[in-house]
């Protein structure tokens, strides 16, 4: 077998060479994404470790809907697998080794990784603003490699303590937590907002945690499937409404979310991303509040915009997040949020269960994270 | 004739009526709607003074797109005219009397009026989003009279005085460039912004003054309409880019458009509403930027949504404007912005000019604002 | 006795008189303040309720430190009482009239009373800055009469129905706890903010109870009094800190003030005003951070307010509160927040009564609100 | 001569070494600050260039306030010049070289420099507020080497390109223009806002200057010299006061400010730091305004800060600046700002001149900015 050459990120700098053939004991070996449904544990060699960087040992990884997406498609959205890449980014371990120029991290420590190298050079990273920088590197987005991995080297920044009581899995759920983080900063959510989650996935769970954790005094959440509102209950909601696939019940269905509500609703968030949930959204929304788009079922909508615009309803748009660690860490550590009751399935890091692992969450059902133990 | 009672704002709790046959000389007469382009001009009973209200001689008065739209169809979007109502909102004029408790305007004061009068009691109102509020009794939009009369009683707080170089046609034009000022505002324009203006017609030209007033370094206008592109061209704009009505050609004419900016669009304004407006500003805005939509063209709209909510492109809403004339007025004063060019035609209040006038509004064609001069 | 006739606020534009002599057994009586130390309960005579007002049977009411300067100096900073006036603001009751256009109140609701009344009318007040309005009438601020009265007329938009689960006297402290959710919203509290409270008194505690309710993760209180610090740690002080009032001891005690935090401070609440607590305010927060300015014991201070200004942290102003209360009963009805410990004592409305509940308010001591029950 | 060896920044992790004793013909110059009033041009050895780094040859450099405290008395603030150290830090050069991954930046490009390398690391970096980031890398304040040389290497992206119409010594002039940019930014300066300037030094000038830029319709400017205000005129101040230094006369004073501005003062920048400027400017400033500190000449203030604060007027830190070069650069070339007429003096890079320079700007008088030709 020929050896394959990938470009990744890792010290900002580095080359990092995958070498098919010979597995010697003490290699670091990765899941590698092949092809479509094709993955295989090879051994992913790390780039020298720079001043600014730690290398750390994997021991806890989630699997994302985008991941899933590339198992089963090779892209998402506009990002293109066209060679083969380590799989996997929401991860959380223990520092292995630290850079010259590292002082506030130590071998041994246990962390949380965010996933995101942005370039820090540009407007948008000085403006703060760094998860729109069009140089990411982020793990596992082609062609940037991930890290379902034995190790890897990051940015000492990028790497969070955890607390005692923080366990590891629990560090890799910062990731899909930081989605919600992120969604209700821009939303401004606090004590004065009423919130609509539609979906009740995972990011609409989490995004109903957080929310409540950031004070929503009443959120209802929507979904067409009865179990997974019932997870919603269970993890707090105020109200579900199980709905249909049917966009002229938007209209009914507005009334029934509007009386679970009891008052205006602030802020709407749209976890899916169809002609409906965002029809939906909009309409519910009272004037001068706010709809998030985060679902991107669809990238072409058709929604009464203009109407809701007319009543100042804006639309805000949110990709990833920025600088949403120390506050997750914040929030599981004082017991705030718990995100245990979301992870449902657990696999270990051989090549067999690596695929069940994907399978299980391609498969959605009662899955909502499953996640690798390394 | 029968006599036609109709309710009416003004004085707050006041009931103005429309009594038909005599036409005394002294009488107050108004541009009453009564049916689809069927305007008459008949008498207009005021409601008495309130303590804090002022007695008004309208003098000059535009015709707004929506006045328009209930000339044509006696309905604007989800308003309904469904008794004859006085027309018209756009409008100065000179106070003849004062309320007892009004003691910063006086008789012989030249003044703009604001035409929409809020609760002042609702939460909007009192988060000074007062534009929104449920209650808003509005000039000429039903069920409330409008101002095309020889006279009205309005609140004071909600007429501002014109300095003496600015003139009465001016101070009617406060109303359209205040749709200006919130979008500008409410979009945060400045010196650091580069702007987009979808649609060259009276809300595009008038953005186009307004965020030229608020420091945009470059504007880019686009119209399907060579005539009016010359117009924004000869209004300021930085450049002009002619577009077809083909969605196919949304591509070719964003790179034209970046071209012609030269550098990333911070802020796009939609001020037509079609889809294919709304699918350009939203592809063509920087990630991080916002698109504003004003025009309402279409209600359901087919737009990459979704896309642009992952570059965080957020839609902003408008809706109207929130005390505005008093920067509007300082504008005009101070001659940042000119808007003798956008009136160009005038008619007086005869019955006949009343519609002559409205016919010359609702044809386009190179009428940008129709005026009265009464 | 001479007949006393007074100015006051109530029906907007009405005229409240207070007649001595006559104490019919319908009269209203009301607690007014004659001169230094001097109340004395009177008939005081409502206006003729308008058509938005309401008219309210008080049953409870709390004594406030302005209350207490004015009961002490017939004055409050530059408010001065130059004749008789009704004192008392914080107070909450029950509907006994409703005027002929309230269609959201009803005989018997429980409401509590927003003190002040703004012009609704000008610039700050259409901003929804309200709470600056120039021309604002409010309760027992002179010249305006207050609320320790038998009933009083009001505008029902001012009048809030308490749930079921509220009483009148946590009715009564919506007004203390509206300062602190004022304040807490000026200087964005949330999740991710860590707050340091400079004195414990009744503001610090209300602070310290609402910073809590917006998510605050780690609050450290300061006071000179210990008793005060134990209240304030029985309320969910994170760390409480005995100061001196020797200037001297600022940086040693900022020392053991950072230490109790364990990370930066993001925004300090001055609730004295004096020279040493702004001191330590400004120069403990972090760089970027914000001291809000609340308590007022000293209009001049010297205080290195450059040195914090050249580290952007940003002194930002506090006065009263501007449509709080909903979210105060909210906060209320849901036990996030519960201000029963903070009434430590209550009185009835006998002359007698009302004159030891005014000293026992101003010895201060363990009296943190003294209550009327009327 | 023994050799001093010097940390500096540059290339950011790299190491200049000033030798003395040999100059050999093409050895980089500087003008190091020895000792009070002592200044030598001596070797300045450069570090090798990184990959994300330029080499700059220095063309134009001005002197500011901050450069003429070092130069007499070997401190700023809490900046202690403990060692020989190359001073300046406002400057501009052309392109000499440019690193390995600089690829929009070429040799022979005219650039303005930034002068701060923040760490972009930590918290504050990450949030966009890079000007507070701790372990900022600043021209010419100690311990960090200025740029008053005939050549720097420095970061790329704090080197930006100059429009042909602008020269270098305007390119020089962004820094202080930046310093009013994050002002006018930070105070949301825009056509709405009536400004007062305490002060009419080099930065109450530019404020001037930026102000205006910003839109804002109605500048008043103070201080207690008439040629000062003079320029200020000239620079299109609408309202010059001149006032004492009396600190008894502010009563008065503000009546004179407030008449020549003729409607409320909303953004007062304070560019003294004086007592008296601070009180007038707090007291001044309208209900719900803001104070911008920006002088320091006092640490310790003696002002109305509760006062203020009570008619939440908020007092708004400012230091330095962030991200403001490419509006600058936008300002000079557009026209909208003029900086030629505050560059009052122009010295060369001979040791005599280099003194007479700085003493030419300790001096004041009608110095505003002295510039090096180099």
């Amino acid at each position: 077998m020929a050896e394959t050459e990938i470009m990744a990120q890792g010290g900002v700098e580095a080359i990092m060479s995958c070498k098919g053939g010979k597995n010697e004991a003490e290699e670091n070996m990765a899941a590698w994404l092949l092809g479509i449904k094709t993955l295989r544990i090879q051994p992913y060699h790390l780039p020298p470790l720079g001043p600014h960087d730690v290398k750390v040992r994997i021991r806890a990884l989630g699997i994302c809907g985008s991941d899933v997406h590339h198992f089963k498609n090779m892209r998402c959205a506009n990002f293109i697998v066209k060679k083969p890449m380590v799989i996997g980014h929401e991860c959380a371990g223990i520092i292995e080794e630290v850079g010259s120029e590292v002082n506030y991290l130590a071998v041994g420590d246990r962390v949380a990784l965010e996933p995101g190298i942005s370039c820090r050079r540009c407007r948008l990273c000085k403006d703060g603003r760094y998860n729109l920088c069009p140089e990411m590197k982020f793990f596992g987005s082609p062609p940037t490699n991930g890290s379902l991995a034995n190790k890897v080297v990051h940015p000492a920044n990028l790497c969070f303590k955890l607390p005692d009581n923080v366990s590891l899995e629990e560090g890799a759920m910062c990731e899909p937590l930081s989605v919600g983080v992120h969604a209700c900063r821009r939303a401004n959510i606090g004590p004065e907002t009423n919130v609509l989650i539609m979906g009740a996935g995972p990011i609409g769970l989490v995004i109903l945690l957080v929310a409540r954790a950031f004070g929503a005094p009443r959120i209802v959440i929507v979904d067409v499937d009865g179990v997974r509102l019932s997870t919603a209950k269970n993890l707090g909601a105020d109200g579900i409404i199980r709905v249909s696939t049917n966009i002229q019940d938007v209209g009914e269905e507005i009334v029934q979310i509007q009386n679970a509500m009891g008052s205006g609703i602030d802020v709407s968030f749209d976890c899916v991303g169809y002609n409906k949930t965002m029809t939906t959204a909009l309409n519910a929304t009272r004037s001068g509040g706010k709809v998030c788009s985060i679902g991107l079922a669809q990238s072409e909508m058709t929604v009464p915009l203009t109407a809701a615009a007319a009543r100042e309803v804006d639309v805000i748009g949110i990709f990833r997040y920025r600088h949403t660690w120390p506050l997750c860490i914040e929030l599981l550590k004082t017991g705030k949020i718990d995100v245990k009751p979301l992870i449902t399935h657990r696999f270990g890091f051989s090549e067999k269960e690596v695929e069940d692992a994907f399978e299980t969450s391609a498969l959605g059902g009662n899955a909502i994270k499953v996640m690798f133990n390394l």
